[in-house]
């Protein structure tokens, strides 16, 4: 069934590619057998930089199992995820993440996951996107009524 | 105009918490002196593991300057982005990154930023999420379709 839910996820991102509707990739969260959410990218024509495919077929898979976490299920993406979309399976505690091609392939194709893991790696101070600490101390009162509030819900 | 901006943040943020809306973060998008975006956490409240503060506020600043890619922008956010809002300012060209507390601050109320940092630096094979390479070869087909299509908008 892996290889099903691959080539189904390839062919919706050519359809993607030459419907107009974004950049070249798709992705499927599975669970068990079923396809509970869809996505392909639709950065270019949603002005959402979020929407890529597996962020897209996330919050739908989320939305219809009616949870934020939704462990026992899959993702099958297209192209190995970037970082934003890295973290959105970890976040989503998402069980395994099969892929088709890889960064390089993104990379070899324009697109700049390759440079966002590297920047990511390295240590703040020396990223292109500077990054400026601020008010570190009132920094912590929002976790501070965090610890505070009783019925909080952790994710 | 700095800390005046970050003082708002901050503000929004406990207040997120103590309205039970969601976890205790929260981010504004900030052009010249103007605020084009505002995001609180809402992952638990919408069922959205993707609604961190940062990507709220992000998309709605995207959808206010019709635009996917707002450079020129600033990011306030009272919390250092994990890597998902991290990939995201790096998709949508924000200029710079203004924070306050930091990962190390998160971890220690429980939240798993630093986790996901470590995780993704690490050499895929060994994660703790399985990376399956699955059917490379048909993974490049988007890419060529990608790349035989004129009406490409690139992102």
């Amino acid at each position: 069934m892996n290889e099903v839910f691959m080539r189904e996820a390839i062919a919706m991102a050519v359809e993607n590619v030459q419907s107009g509707r974004g950049g070249p990739f798709a992705a499927l969260v599975v669970r068990g057998d079923e396809i509970v959410g869809r996505g392909t990218n639709r950065v270019t024509t949603t002005n959402d930089p979020t929407a890529h495919a597996e962020v897209v077929a996330i919050r739908e898979a989320c939305r219809q199992l009616q949870a934020f976490h939704i462990s026992g299920c899959d993702l099958y993406t297209t192209c190995e995820p970037c970082p934003m979309c890295f973290g959105a399976v970890y976040w989503a505690h998402i069980d395994r993440i099969f892929f088709a091609a890889t960064r390089d392939d993104a990379e070899n194709a324009g697109f700049i996951d390759g440079e966002i893991y590297e920047e990511l790696c390295r240590p703040p101070e020396t990223r292109r996107i500077d990054m400026v600490p601020l008010l570190r101390e009132e920094g912590g009162r929002p976790f501070d009524a965090w610890h505070a509030h009783q019925g909080r819900i952790e994710y």
